[in-house]
Formats: structure tokens, C-alpha cells, sequence
């Protein structure tokens, strides 16, 4: 995207930072010194532009093509933030100008190939967190994350995709490894294959486009939760999640227990 | 942190957007017309700094009990990435003046209590791929990810602790659940307990002072990565990994594969 004055004033003026850099940078660019002191007088040090960010809803489509694209640049966490990001970079600008998106690279493949988390989710966890309170993020991430553990994903065809068709799974995690050890399972794939990257390149893009799609569901104050806590995980919290008698595990949600704990006897919670 | 006009303007000299801001909003703080225009003519429109971010050594106790006290405001993420970036914001100012910290609130509790990666390494990864190219951040990704999963943690006390004593644990893993339900295994205390929160804080410190210490390591050309991806997840992904004969793990590392897959026999892989 080319940036033009216009695009950077429009930006600045958004954000408190105009006011500081105004009075701050005054006297490098010539001012006489009297009208520079005017404006350093009027100025409040407020160097952070208003947190949250402002969202406008912006195309889920193309965002999901922004997002496959940048997977292929730089990971399924930076295609899934700069997917949602680049569109906001053009409708809203501000301070979406100087985000450097480039740090999202760092989630691919769960952190860096540690196949933990993964990275679409983390970035769109992240995007999310940018953009709305965390009181008003925190549902949209859980139905991101349960919508992400119990659908058949990707969902969504890039227009110019690698492959005509991918297989699709339900990831019954949130973490990369058994996200894609599952699909692999499926599909008949290796875990190293081109198909298997751009199975994780569509499921970025399919991540991006239902979180534009939640954002402008809650824009319109219309968001509501489609995807629950599976009942068996509930019934598991119920003993080990807070205030639970066994009181042993820090989670409030999860997609399934026992895609892990495989040894889990019928008879539990008899010793 | 009171900012003053002396550290803005020592932040934006290292800034490509000085140059911008300061064409673009030359005439608003009433600039002869003949003089902006000046400063108009040799300006290029690069509204992002340079990336990475550039990195000065900072204190790793300073880190550690910012990021101690960040825990008590946003949780384990965005206390380890705002303990090392609140160091650089007041040390190196520029970029990091204004960088949205408060995003990074949204890993607490593995993601929004979805227990999954430790928000502690969540948060400190992103900061080393903000202040370093991704290529020399791998590795020390990959050294801090070994060393939480390997050794007794927490060990940073901080200087004004709510307890006086916390346990130890190794993880054996990356992930907030495996992480807190081992320590509470350990220690005897609740997932919910003050003292669980307490042993996160400290976690948290501890993640951040040894991040900074493997930057300045790295800041002085002297870093050598200490810990290394166990011998046996090493036979592990020799055919599960990528290039073994059954590939269908997408990951290069991790602290252990038996502490999910307790169910592998002993005569694996025979059938």
C-alpha cells in the first residue's frame, strides 16, 4: 500500500501522539521560536494513541485474502493479524499506520516451529485485544477458539489457491500441533507437505475472515456466541476448574480433555 | 512513567516517521507557508520505523520486577512483554513511546483462560520479534522455551513479594495448564489460590529477567543457547518430524512428548 500525506494526516489526526510531535518537532522544520513556544505551551505529553484502537468494519473476504497472502509471507500468526490489520491500515489509517505487524511473524508454527499454540489464533487473539476492551474481547476469543475446536476447517477457498481442493478437520484443540497432526491424520498428508502449508494458509484466511466477521457482528452490537464449551469439558471443570473439588487446573475453557489425557478409565473419578 | 518532551524527541530521532510528521504537520503549528514547503520538498512518506526495533541492554532485575508488578495489572503476557518494553520505552523512548502494551493483556490464562500457551513465553516471544530479525530470535526462542520447560521455576524473587516463599517446578511443557497443574501437583495448592497467582507473578519476573539477560547476551554477540530439545523427544520427532518416515508432527521442539502421550507402550513403535 502506498502512503500518501493525506492517508498520514488523516492518521495523526486520530491520535494524541499529533499534539506532542507537533509542539516536540516544532523548531526542527523552521518555525520561529516564538510560535513554536505557543504550541509547546498548549501541548500535553500524551505519546499513546487511544486504547483501544478505533474499529470500522471492514470486508471478512478481503481480509481472508490478505490473510492467506500474508501467510505465505510471513506465517499463519502474521497472515491472520496483518490480514485484519492491512484492512484497517487502509480504511481507518491512524495508528494503524506504524503497527509493526512484522512481529507476528513469531507465532508460526506454534511459537517459533514449537507446535504450541496456534498462530492464526494467537494473532487474532491479539488483533482482537487492539481493537476492542478485553471485557468485550474475551467472549469473541472464546467463541473464536471454540468455533476453531469443533468446525470442519479451512473453510474458506482463497481465489487463487496452490490446491483446488483441501481436505478439511475439526481441530478438538487450539494447539498447532494436534491441529495439524489431526488434519494430517485425515487427509492422508505429511505434516511437511505443501498441501499440509496450505491447508494452514486457508485455515488463516478462514480465521480472518469469521473474527472480521464477529468484529462487525459486535460493531453492530449484534455479536452473540454460536459455539459452546462442549458439555464433557464442562463436566470435567465442574471438578477441576475453580471452586471444583479437585481444583487443579487453570483453564475456565477448552475444546476437549481428552484428546490429551487418553487415560482417562471409564470408571474416573474412582481411584 | 512521566514523559517529557526531551525523551519524545529523543524517541522520534530514531524514527523514520520523524521525517514525515514533521512535513506533514509543519504548517498546523504555524509555520511560514515558504518554510514547510521546504520541509515538504525532502520528505518521503515511511510512516513505519525501522524493523526491528532497535534494542539497548537493559536491567534484568529492573525487567523483572516491572514485569512482576504488570502481572498484578494484566496478567502473565502482558507483564513479561511490558517488564522488558517499559525498560526500553524509558531507556531507548522512540517507537516504544508509543507501542499499545495493553494488547498483550489478552494471553493471560493461556489466551482469555483458554489455558493453552503460557502468556509469560507468549509475551516475551513477541518481544524478541520486535526488537530482533526473526532469524536471530528464533534461537533464543527456542533457548527460553528449553529452559522453562526444563528448569525449576519460578526462581526471581521479587523485592516486595505478596508470600514469602513460592514453590518450584519444572514444566515439562510450554502451555499454561500443563505448566500450573504440575506446580499445584507440586506445592499442594489450588489452581485458584492467591499463591498460585503468586507463583505466576514470579514466573513472569523470571521469564523476564532471563529474556533480557539472553538479549544482553545477544546485544554483546555472546549468546550460546544453554538448554536443548531432550534426547528423547529428539528420537521422537526422528520419525515423526519432518523428513522421518512417519512425518505427522509439525514441530521442531519440544520439552517432552510422554508428559500428553502417556498411553505410547514400551514396545513402540511396534504395533
Amino acid at each position: 500500500m502506498e502512503t500518501t500525506r493525506r492517508d498520514l494526516l488523516k492518521g495523526m489526526s486520530g491520535m494524541a501522539l499529533g499534539v506532542v510531535v507537533t509542539s516536540g518537532l516544532g523548531a526542527l522544520v523552521g518555525c520561529a521560536p516564538k510560535e513554536a513556544q505557543a504550541a509547546q505551551a498548549t501541548a500535553t505529553p500524551q505519546p499513546q494513541p487511544q486504547f483501544p484502537w478505533p474499529y470500522q468494519k471492514v470486508d471478512a473476504v478481503a481480509a481472508a485474502e490478505r490473510a492467506y497472502a500474508a501467510y505465505y509471507q510471513g506465517g499463519c500468526m502474521y497472515g491472520a493479524f496483518e490480514g485484519i490489520l492491512g484492512e484497517l491500515r487502509e480504511k481507518v489509517g491512524g495508528p494503524y499506520l506504524t503497527f509493526p505487524s512484522a512481529m507476528m511473524k513469531y507465532g508460526a508454527g506454534g511459537i517459533a516451529g514449537w507446535g504450541t499454540l496456534c498462530g492464526a489464533l494467537n494473532g487474532a487473539a491479539a488483533l482482537l485485544y487492539l481493537v476492542l476492551d478485553g471485557k468485550v474481547a474475551n467472549p469473541i476469543i472464546s467463541e473464536l477458539f471454540a468455533w476453531y475446536g469443533s468446525e470442519e476447517l479451512p473453510n474458506y477457498k482463497p481465489k487463487t489457491p496452490k490446491f483446488d481442493t483441501i481436505a478439511t478437520s475439526a481441530a478438538n484443540s487450539q494447539l498447532c500441533h494436534v491441529s495439524v497432526s489431526t488434519w494430517s491424520a485425515k487427509s492422508g498428508f505429511k505434516t511437511g507437505s505443501p498441501e499440509r502449508a496450505e491447508r494452514c494458509a486457508w485455515l488463516t484466511a478462514s480465521v480472518a475472515k469469521y473474527v472480521v466477521e464477529l468484529l462487525n457482528q459486535q460493531a453492530d452490537s449484534a455479536f452473540k456466541a454460536a459455539h459452546n464449551v462442549p458439555e464433557d469439558v464442562k463436566t470435567c471443570l465442574s471438578c477441576h476448574g475453580k471452586g471444583g473439588q479437585v481444583e487443579n487446573v487453570h483453564a475456565t475453557a477448552q475444546s476437549s480433555c481428552t484428546v490429551c489425557h487418553t487415560d482417562i478409565k471409564p470408571n474416573h473419578p474412582s481411584k
